[in-house]
């Protein structure tokens, strides 16, 4: 980064820049609980960046290996212990607005309507341990096989820092590996390998993802080994992703210590599982993401006001915008067909683009603006295009503009995006 | 369908084929669940089932049109009057046990609780209402424009039919598309015909899936006109996707009357959008295609005990499982290690493969199990395939087998399957 700006002014830039640009809803309650890892309402550049990302975490997972397989499960768990629970308001309204009943019955019956609630889920492992049985039938009780989910979980917030009660969300990504007892622990160094590749390739500066063990104080769940993978925000490192070797005891628990039915064969020998367990905070990805690619760099020189040119240099892959089709101002309505003509195309190539054609600005307000945006490719048609055939393109990480011909367009595209990810 | 079977007996050999082969966790819970248009556990297959028919809304939604925009909002929302809210049960324990506290103590306290926790959204349309605003900046307030959003929401369960303050929860679709009042009506009938066909281009037997008005007795939220994309279940029509013309006055409520803010150009007036919200229940979608696909055959012929032939003829671009291999019993080495090279191309080619060479079974038991699970393909790899590099594939619906060089099998099924989705 070319900037001296402190770390504070850096994470002020970043989240203003999130909401300015319509990768969150705009509102203080959407940037605190972005910058915390939670989830929040995500504007159409934000889900855009957030499927990329989980798309390619789930292909990098499930395509990996041939005995890994998705599941999904339900956030509502019939878990009477749970730390959130979901209240019918209406009946709880009832039974605490009847002034017939005494305080030990008022007590009794929310009990009663709090013992038919569901929990909501706070992690993806519980589903997959649960699901591990009927999937023993499926891959005949031959180990290694995973399960992978992405979805929401539910956790309550530190009461340190809000008020009572209050909740947040997470998309989380979760592998759960099955593995004979002998193996777990190469296979937790081979998923943690996998990983931090994983987050490296889409990074610009990869140095800030690394990984690490977990200190022996803070594992949880019974797991005797446990590695996270960190990303150095402006603030400190933060956890993305983490790997548990969790041994036997929570499938087992989840079973009923029923070990004849988990039993799966290991060469000669009958052994019950082994659960690696790997899991991903993938709103703190996107977060991630956005901070390793926000570049800074000064324009203008001299004694002149310096202005600040802003860009998400966001990888290729995970870029929520592709490219932007432009027209300058005044624009006839033949060169708004063309725009129109072109738009269909990439749109049916699976390219993402932005209309741009429809907002009347000068070129260097859009320009500033896709920078922002992260828009890899600038595509201006003119009057010559008509004639012609030739446009503008210009690439956002290198600012130049070439000169092609418009039926050469996807095919370059789509090969310059294929590159970046098969490097 | 070529079975004399009752309704209720096709549900129950539908559903029961929906837990053995994995589609759906086992247990009378799941089932219930899907069989009521809820979600429930998904297997492997139902899991990329679901997927498969998410993406393809997804995609026939946002690349329709360059204004529609992908948004993702929360779950949790601060809505003091939902019906469903999340209660941290700690809190609510030290409340209801503190013997020191009055009756009247006790119902401010949990009044306090209730108020501090979130609500869970029971619909996808709220959020785009609240998104509506800083969207009107991105497209600089040019209607028509649309937000689309798939996601869990979270449903009390009908009294009648459970203990009371059961809840559960659905995966749904929605469009909100934005645009001028002129035009609300012939939008709503725009969307119809779009969704109606994008249902029928899966089905096996399209008639199956229609469309109708929604009774004036029956329109919800203001809504002036509606019409329902409906399935014929076993045991009769079920909305699958409903679309409704709401008019402005949703929006207006959602930002508090503030007319001016929501103004938009509609030629030379200034206008408020109106909104027409489409929503599809993508589990009872999920159990639309399984019920539209299955296909039971009689096998044998004569006095012989008559078997049947169940196979889910899903669209290919649907089913799960694009192709699976097989070696046979006693395969050596060598082919094994065939199999596993063809296994890493297909995946590498994005074409979802089953690992069925893990599976010591003979040949008819594979046919019988593949054909329910709904694999496309079958590839059969032998001893020949060592030596001259032909293998078997055998075609799910028309049964016939093939044989095909080795190193033209992807390009075969590639072609297969993206002929299957541009019909």
């Amino acid at each position: 980064h070319s900037t001296q700006e402190s770390e504070s002014d850096l994470t002020t830039t970043l989240l203003k820049l999130c909401a300015d640009r319509s990768f969150i809803a705009p509102g203080e309650v959407h940037t605190r609980a972005l910058r915390h890892g939670n989830s929040c309402s995500y504007g159409p550049l934000g889900k855009d960046l957030k499927k990329n990302i989980l798309d390619q975490w789930w292909n990098s997972i499930t395509r990996s290996k041939a005995q890994v397989f998705g599941i999904d499960t339900l956030q509502h768990v019939p878990n009477d212990a749970g730390s959130l629970k979901l209240v019918d308001t209406s009946a709880f309204g009832q039974i605490i607005n009847n002034k017939d009943l005494t305080k030990s019955q008022v007590v009794d019956r929310l009990q009663q309507l709090l013992h038919h609630s569901s929990s909501v889920r706070t992690n993806l492992l519980q589903g997959a341990l649960e699901q591990c049985l009927p999937s023993l039938e499926l891959v005949k009780r031959k180990l290694p096989f995973g399960l992978a989910e992405t979805g929401v979980c539910h956790q309550l917030l530190d009461q340190n820092k809000a008020a009572i009660g209050c909740s947040s969300e997470r998309t989380e990504a979760s592998l759960v590996w099955f593995c004979s007892p002998r193996t777990a622990s190469q296979w937790l160094d081979h998923w943690t390998r996998q990983r931090l590749k994983w987050w490296r390739k889409f990074a610009l500066s990869p140095s800030d993802f690394s990984s690490s063990d977990v200190v022996e104080a803070e594992l949880q769940g019974g797991a005797s080994r446990g590695v996270q993978v960190t990303y150095r925000f402006p603030w400190g490192s933060e956890p993305l992703e983490t790997l548990w070797n969790l041994g036997e005891s929570e499938l087992l628990k989840t079973h009923g210590n029923a070990r004849a039915k988990l039993q799966c064969k290991d060469g000669r020998k009958l052994v019950v599982p082994h659960v690696v367990a790997v899991n991903g905070n993938m709103d703190r990805g996107v977060l991630a993401y956005l901070f390793n690619s926000l570049q800074l760099e000064k324009k203008g020189s001299g004694k002149q006001r310096i202005h600040q040119r802003k860009v998400l240099k966001l990888h290729p892959t995970l870029a929520p915008v592709k490219v932007a089709l432009d027209m300058g101002k005044g624009a006839t309505m033949e060169l708004r067909q063309v725009c129109e003509g072109l738009l269909t195309e990439f749109l049916e190539a699976d390219i993402s683009v932005w209309p741009g054609y429809l907002e009347p600005q000068t070129l260097d307000q859009l320009h500033t603006k896709y920078d922002e945006m992260g828009v890899l490719f600038t595509v201006m048609i003119s009057e010559n295009t008509l004639e012609n055939g030739l446009l503008l393109v210009r690439n956002r990480d290198s600012t130049i503009r070439e000169t092609m011909h418009i039926s050469e367009v996807k095919t370059y595209l789509q090969k310059y995006i294929n590159a970046a990810e098969n490097i």
